[in-house]
C-alpha cells in the first residue's frame, strides 16, 4: 500500500478515499490564517487554547453550521471528539447496548469491523449480509431482527465496494421492525453529501478525513435521551461515555483543536458552496456520468445493483488484469491521485467527495474514454 | 475562563499551559508546507493519507528522532495515538493492572483525575499525597506501598500547583518497594523538558500540546512485556489496547496525521536546538531566574520547598490579591499571554515548554520587575 518514494509526480486531483480532498478555498484560508505574525486572532491557530474566546467561536460556528446544514433538531447533541469513527464501534455498543443485543447490517468490510467490535460488549445479531463482492441487499422479507435489539446499525456507504445504502433506509428500518426504535448509522463516507432525515436516527457518527476536514475528529450527532447518565455495571472510559462528552460539550479533555479548527472551515465552505442540497445533486450527476461511463466500456466492469450505487465511492474493475495496473499508472502520471482500490478488493476506487472539484471529474472522464480508445 | 473577546492585543509571548507556544521556526516550516501548490510532496499535507510514502516517512523520522532525544532502549515501543493524556489514565489500568491493585502518588489535580479513572478499572491505592496547597512530598518512611500492585503510577510534573518531583524520582522508587517493577509515568508537561532513565519505566506517556506540539495526540514510550497480547476478562475497546497498538505500529485506524505531522517538526527542532540536555539547561536557567526573583520580591510568592518546584510551570501569587488581578491585566496588554492560573488554586503561572523562548522570560522578568517598583 505503500507508494513507492520515488514515483511523486505532483498530484492534480486528488480522488483518495480518506484522508482526502480539501477544498481549494479551505487551503487557502488556512494558509493565511497561519502566516508568522498574523494578526486575526490573540494568538496563532496553532498555539490557540480550548478555553479561549477564539476557540469558543470556532465551537460555536461549527456546531451551528452542522445543525443548519443537516437540519438537527434541538433535542440532538453535536459532539466534536478526537480519533476516529472506530471508537464508535466500540462507544455505540458500550454505551447504548451494556451487554444487551443489538442488531446489524453487515454490508461490508467497515460493517464487518463495527460488527467485530461491538461484539467486545454487546450480544451482535447479523440482520443481513451481502457478501464480498455485494450486488444488492437482500430483500427485507429475508432480514432477521432480534427481539432484544438495543438498536440497529449500518455503515450508510461501504467505501472498499462502494456500496451506498438507499437515501430512505432509515424510514423503511422504522416501518420493519417496531422494536428498531434506535438508529445508529456510520456515515463517515457520506454524511453532507445527501439530505438526511436526523430526527430517524438515535446516532450518527462520522470521521473528519472525508466530508468534514481532516484525520483525528469525529462528529457524532446523538439523541439526548441517548446520552442521559445511567447506572451500568461494566466500566467504561470517561472518554467512552456519551453522557460524560455530552455534558462537558466535547470539553471532558482538551479536544484536538486543529482538526476541529479546520472542519468549522469545511463546514463553512459547505454551507457557502450551496449547502447539503447542492452537494447531493453535484454528487448524483458526478456518479452517474462515471457509471454510464462504465456502463458503457467494453473495459470498465462495476456490477453493483443501482440502487446500491455508490455515489461517493465509484468502483469498478478494468480488464484484463494488465490493463488494470496500466490504467492506476498512467492516471497517477496524469496527475490523477487516489485510485486504486483498497487491498482487499482491488480494482479501482474513484472517491467523490464533497471537495473532490467537477473539473477533477471531468479531466478523469477524459482520461476513461481516452485510455478506452487507446486500450 | 474565556477570554474576554474585546480584549485582544496580539500575545508577543505565549506562556500558557497548554495549548501551548509553538517554536518560531516550526511555524515557518509549517507555514512553508502548508503553502497551496508546493511541491515538495505528491499531494498537500492536508490531505496526506497514512498509507502513503511522505507520510511513512514522517513516522519513522519522528519516532527515530525521540527515540535519539530521550536514549529509549530498544525493548520499548513508541506509540503516536488520538487524543489526550486522559486516555491514558484508563488504558494503564486497564491493560497494566486488570481489575487488581495499582499504585499512586497523589501529587495534585492531575494524579487525582488519573486516581478517578483507574478506580474504574482497578482497586486504586495511595502511596502518599500532597494536599492542596503542596509544598512537599511526604518521605519515603511515610509511603504505603500495596504488596499486591501491578505498577506504582506518578505525575511527574503537576501543572496546576507547579510541583515537580526530582529527576531521580523513578530510581528511589524501585529502591523504596521491590513491587514496583512497572513504574508508570505521566510527563504530558515535562517530556523532553529534561534528561530521563527510560530503562527504569515500564510506561511514560505524554499528551503533545506542551513540548510535543499540538493537541490531538499523545505519545507512549511502553516495554515491549507490557504490550503483548493477553486474555482478560474483562472486555476493551481495540484502541485501549496496547498489544493491538504496539502490534499496528499506531495504525490499528486513521491516526491524527496532521498532529503527528507536526510532531516530527518539533521534535527535529528539539534536536536541532541541542536535544534534551540543552532543553533541561534552558530550563533550569530559566526557572532559576524567576523563582530567584520571587524570593527577593515583596509581592510575589511561592511556597513549595525548593526541591519540587517545578522548571516547566513556574506558579506564584500576587499580594495583596488587588494586586494580582491588575499584574495579570498590565502582563496582557504587554502581549505577555497565557499567565493567568488555573481556575482551581489562582495565581500566576509561567508556563516555561521548550518552545517558550528566552527572549520572552528576559521580557517578563523585567515587566515582573517594573511591576514590583511600581507597586
Amino acid at each position: 500500500m505503500v507508494e513507492n518514494a520515488t514515483q511523486r509526480a505532483a498530484a492534480k486531483y486528488n480522488f483518495s478515499p480518506g484522508p482526502a480532498a480539501i477544498p481549494q478555498a479551505v487551503h487557502e484560508a488556512i494558509y493565511a490564517d497561519l502566516k508568522p505574525g498574523a494578526a486575526q486572532r490573540a494568538i496563532p491557530v496553532l498555539e490557540m487554547g480550548h478555553r479561549t474566546a477564539d476557540f469558543a467561536d470556532i465551537m460555536e460556528r461549527s456546531q451551528a453550521c452542522l445543525r443548519e446544514l443537516l437540519d438537527i433538531p434541538a433535542n440532538y447533541h453535536i459532539l466534536f471528539l478526537a480519533g476516529g469513527a472506530r471508537a464508535q464501534y466500540a462507544m455505540a455498543p458500550m454505551n447504548l447496548a451494556q451487554s444487551g443485543e443489538a442488531d446489524y447490517f453487515d454490508t461490508g468490510y467497515w460493517s464487518q469491523c463495527a460488527m467485530r467490535e461491538a461484539g467486545r460488549f454487546a450480544r451482535v445479531h447479523s440482520v443481513a449480509e451481502v457478501g464480498g463482492s455485494p450486488r444488492t441487499l437482500p430483500s427485507a422479507s429475508e432480514w432477521s431482527a432480534s427481539s432484544q435489539a438495543k438498536y440497529v446499525h449500518y455503515v450508510d456507504n461501504e467505501t472498499l465496494t462502494g456500496f451506498e445504502l438507499p437515501t430512505n433506509f432509515a424510514e423503511s428500518l422504522t416501518r420493519h421492525a417496531p422494536q428498531w426504535t434506535t438508529i445508529v448509522s456510520d456515515m463517515t463516507s457520506n454524511l453532507l453529501t445527501r439530505r438526511i432525515d436526523v430526527s430517524r436516527y438515535g446516532m450518527i457518527y462520522a470521521a473528519a478525513q472525508k466530508n468534514i476536514g481532516i484525520a483525528g475528529l469525529t462528529v457524532v450527532i446523538i439523541r439526548e435521551d441517548l446520552c442521559r447518565p445511567r447506572e451500568t455495571s461494566a466500566a467504561r472510559p470517561s472518554l467512552y461515555d456519551y453522557a460524560t462528552l455530552a455534558q462537558s460539550r466535547s470539553l471532558h479533555n482538551t479536544p484536538p483543536i486543529f482538526p476541529w479548527y479546520v472542519a468549522a472551515r469545511v463546514l463553512e465552505w459547505t454551507r457557502a458552496e450551496g449547502g447539503v442540497q447542492a452537494m447531493e445533486e453535484r454528487s448524483e450527476r458526478r456518479a452517474r456520468l462515471l457509471y454510464d461511463l462504465v456502463d458503457r466500456s467494453a473495459i470498465y466492469f462495476n456490477d453493483v445493483d443501482a440502487p446500491f450505487r455508490s455515489r461517493v465511492n465509484v468502483s469498478f474493475r478494468v480488464e484484463p488484469a494488465e490493463l488494470q495496473e496500466r490504467f492506476l499508472a498512467q492516471a497517477r502520471n496524469e496527475g490523477l491521485y487516489g485510485l486504486r482500490g483498497h487491498t482487499a478488493v482491488g480494482g479501482v476506487r474513484v472517491s467523490l467527495y464533497n471537495a473532490v472539484s467537477d473539473d477533477g471529474v471531468a479531466v478523469l472522464a477524459d482520461f476513461m474514454r481516452e485510455f478506452e480508445r487507446n486500450a
